[in-house]
């Protein structure tokens, strides 16, 4: 068995994301602390997200609706002076936030790249914001192909590792998500790496198939390509 | 020379799309009746979608932040009642909108897929929408290969033709927008055919190429698999 396709996800993997969100989240509550405890305005804001996710998907611009309906509910609809306006315009610096790549990313991706596999980034979110956030990181130059998907199940991953390396069983894939990176790549037959982010939204909380042949949980990204060399052998 | 593959645009080329977005706005003007007369809200959402689209891109989730950073402008930061609410609620009614292909449309392309060609989607949007819109048309299985993209320009298309086809020289673009669709079709090498729709958003306005030998005005794309086959003689 020989690897010769490496799948990365990119937000909270690559770079600062999740961070971000709750930044955003925190100046939300202080927004809105007039009208509700942080407890109330949390728990309502996963309620309007969670509502919302089939129709806006992942991402920074349904994250914004999603604050300005929650603001609605919790003002009674009637949201004093600039509040709606703050809010679009915390929306907009997310969006225009610099990209930082993470500790270890930069020599991480350069060994791989080096070594000969294919690189692949795979992620979630808005199309356009996830093609400017790999053109700031200036990782775009290490990756044969990005694909931005709407999803993350096994029937996806095994597409991508077929149209751009050589199918899941000769593919990796790393990233934070043990629920949208590890367990549907391990269930399209690839090999799957965990790269814990100290916060984790969420919905993407799930168990560690600790024990599976072909899972690793890594303390860092600096430890995948020692681990993907290894496999080779 | 030999067609092998053809492109298709999707808002506005197989379903209804730019329609949806003018009963919206005409929506918000009714909702901003009280504020500010018709060619002035028309005028102040225009310049709001025009100053975001680089953050926002294209789609309804970026046109409904436009349309509340709109009303919050026209109100003076005051908006009345259920104002901002009936416009989240407005945007989220596009995104659940029914998907009707075009009349012509699905014959169209049973014989386009029929005599052999390969069919590829290239349209801009929301990447969960679009593929939520193709999910519902019915038409999905149609197509050999979907590409939802952040700007569709040459360089769009020779990578999307030599990815899914035999590249841009063996390919047709065909859509409704001569300046997306057609003209950087045609500067990749490719052939393009304009299947105008009765109305056009503005940003999306361009001269006919007329004279051009590998372009063709198509009054319906009815008239799409007859040109086509026209050219492999």
């Amino acid at each position: 068995m020989r690897i010769t396709t490496v799948g990365l996800d990119a937000d909270d993997t690559l770079w600062h994301n999740e961070t971000i969100f709750r930044l955003t989240q925190d100046r939300l509550r202080e927004m809105l602390s007039g009208f509700a405890d942080h407890s109330t305005i949390n728990a309502r804001l996963a309620e309007v997200e969670k509502r919302n996710l089939r129709l806006y998907g992942y991402g920074v611009k349904g994250f914004t609706l999603s604050m300005i309906e929650t603001a609605m509910e919790l003002t009674g609809g009637n949201p004093p002076g600039r509040l709606i306006a703050d809010i679009l315009a915390a929306g907009r610096e997310m969006l225009s936030e610099p990209v930082e790549p993470l500790p270890g990313v930069d020599q991480a991706l350069a060994d791989l790249s080096e070594a000969g596999y294919r690189l692949v980034l795979i992620t979630k979110g808005d199309l356009l914001h996830q093609e400017q956030k790999l053109a700031a990181s200036g990782l775009g130059d290490l990756f044969a192909a990005v694909e931005i998907v709407s999803e993350k199940d096994a029937t996806t991953y095994a597409r991508v590792f077929d149209r751009y390396g050589s199918g899941a069983a000769e593919a990796v894939m790393a990233g934070n998500s043990l629920k949208s990176d590890v367990l549907p790549a391990l269930e399209a037959g690839a090999w799957g790496a965990h790269i814990p982010y100290p916060i984790t939204w969420a919905h993407e909380m799930a168990d560690a198939p600790n024990g599976h042949p072909r899972f690793a949980e890594l303390a860092s990204i600096s430890e995948l390509p020692g681990w993907i060399a290894g496999l080779g052998k």
